[in-house]
């Protein structure tokens, strides 16, 4: 059986476990939180840092093959692992590239991507030669996750709580809609691309509200999206999963907001929606099997379920049985303990074939259910 | 979070706890081979005899609610463990009498669900004192399994050949169709039914051949099996869940065959092919949460990956790259290391609205896939 090994033990990596149960591998997964959600459904955990060039290298060194669950994980380490002859989906260079914003910025504009216009800073005080630039949103170039590390700067005086790092500026975009596709590269080069989905965000959290699949676009934007992930896909020179979330503006043009390349919360639809999951897929390219079907087989929407506000504790599922009790709905929860506000702590999938009843059954499960602490 | 153990610890268990990691569930298994297909998916692994009264009894102390994948357990220790307030499903008295397939028999036969005609026998010798019942099917009151421990039996001459163990003697049945349904019944008493299902079997090995859902029956020989499984679950007077295979005859009476306190291989199609499959369905009744839904998304053929006759050794899965070249077409491999002739080593599972279709992919299938040895 192939050893794989992946960076990361959140609930990718558990959504990836489940899924690695139905092929011939031997799983691997590094974390540093012996708790954490994937971290019994491996053949094998190994508590590390991922960050660390010796625990990543030597994880490495385990397996056949290795894939990650997070961005934030020792490229370095990566680039020895591939030198030596270690399979690494995504390449180490397409992770060093997306795994900075601001490289990731520059790679969209050297290779035509179409993406809002940016400026770069190396601490608060570049903000002020960019005051005609607002408003703008600023992005740390390195460290930032599920809406931490992102800000928008509205106005001039509100450049005191800009970051004070290396950091992307970027011109807000007028949005009318955000989409996400994901679009999976074999290592012989086979391409599949998922269809759009259309995602609604919370503005205060800036986390996602819920998504609804196929994204409601005129087949032309449909075109557009699937021509610009391709290209993104093509000029990052990686077999792998890559997932393009963008901006649709009010002018109807379509802008690459950012890339990652793994499985991703737009994807968790795929599970039951889809007839190859985006975890399915991944497996698939780990293992050098032939690409799945990127076919949907219904309609979905998905909420997030995420700690609520001024909650912090032990993790009580509110409302989970009247969400249980519902017909065509899908319950994941990710088996972490504690909440705390904004924790991303399981998702809801709904399918159907009827998108009124996709959407009304998505507000019915926010409103119903909710995770408090104890 | 509440501890769910599992006594047994193959494919069953497996895809149990593939289904277990969307639920906020701790889990244990116990099984004697600590690399048996679920050993690696469960937060703790104890290795036991899940038929020595301590090893069972000692483990079920250590959770909340219990349940098998496989019904030969020890008994005595569960009905020891329910008299101590741990929740078992099945009830152990619903399993006493299903373990054993005189018993079982005997239960039929005392409740009017219908089924063959039959006696019973303590050794080879009495036998000799039923030679009018032939042409008829010995069945080893306990530790048949898979096949195992049952053997047609068509004339005098080959009573030579007969099991020297109590077994029941059922008078061989004109089998116009073989039909599986499965029925699920929470602590509180809800009760859902799968649509039944269809299968063909393997008149050699006498495993499961393929399966298609919903089965090929007029709606009235449907209500009879429902009204019929409704009647046996009430009797057995246990919620947990049930698969009961049963016989539609050349004269189209329905008679009950077998039944399994637990999840079973007529419902693995229910992962993709229902809405809540059998696997969640048996998570929401041991977590004491609604019943899901068990309607079909798309009707299902389901081919069972058995060890090719004459390998044994390490795994080898020939033509899987084509099968999953497949479109709608779902593979589960148990990730059994060792191959052996007649072995369960996997399953596909085939989705569609085209009846012709599904059967025609399910003999592909299994033309092209082969598990051999190394």
């Amino acid at each position: 059986m192939k050893k794989a090994g992946i960076l990361g033990g959140g609930q990718l990596g558990r959504m990836l476990l489940q899924e690695a149960a139905n092929y011939p591998v031997e799983t691997w997964v590094m974390e540093n939180d012996p708790d954490c959600p994937a971290a019994h459904l491996c053949h094998h955990f190994i508590k590390g840092d991922i960050r660390n060039f010796d625990d990543v290298y030597n994880f490495g060194k385990l397996v056949d093959v290795l894939t990650i669950e997070i961005e934030s994980v020792n490229v370095e380490a990566l680039e020895k692992l591939e030198s030596e002859g270690i399979s690494i989906f995504p390449r180490p260079a397409a992770l060093r590239i997306i795994k900075n914003k601001i490289r990731q910025k520059e790679f969209y504009q050297a290779n035509e991507i179409p993406t809002s216009a940016f400026v770069t800073v190396q601490n608060k005080l570049e903000l002020e030669n960019h005051l005609s630039f607002l408003p703008a949103v600023q992005k740390l170039g390195e460290g930032g996750y599920d809406g931490k590390g992102v800000q928008l700067l509205h106005k001039p005086d509100e450049l005191s709580m800009g970051f004070d790092s290396p950091s992307v500026l970027e011109k807000k975009v007028d949005i009318a809609k955000e989409i996400a596709i994901i679009i999976a590269i074999s290592n012989k080069g086979d391409i599949a691309l998922y269809p759009p989905v259309e995602m609604v965000f919370d503005p205060y959290l800036n986390l996602l509200d819920f998504q609804i699949s196929p994204a409601d676009i005129p087949e032309k934007l449909t075109w557009r999206i699937e021509a610009i992930a391709l290209k993104l896909a093509k000029a990052l020179n990686s077999p792998g999963l890559f997932a393009v979330e963008l901006f649709i503006d009010q002018s109807g043009e379509v802008l690459v907001n950012e890339t990652a390349p793994r499985v991703h919360n737009s994807g968790h639809h795929t599970i039951e929606a889809h007839f190859s999951s985006q975890y399915d897929m991944l497996w698939r390219i780990l293992l050098n099997y032939p690409l799945g079907s990127t076919a949907a087989i219904l309609p979905s929407s998905l909420v997030n379920l995420i700690g609520e506000k001024e909650n912090a504790g032990e993790a009580v599922y509110e409302g989970i049985e009247e969400v249980l009790a519902m017909d065509e709905v899908y319950v994941h929860l990710y088996g972490k303990n504690q909440t705390k506000p904004g924790r991303k702590m399981g998702h809801i999938t709904i399918l159907g074939s009827d998108r009124h009843d996709l959407v009304r059954k998505a507000h019915q499960v926010k409103r119903m259910l909710k995770v408090i602490s104890n």
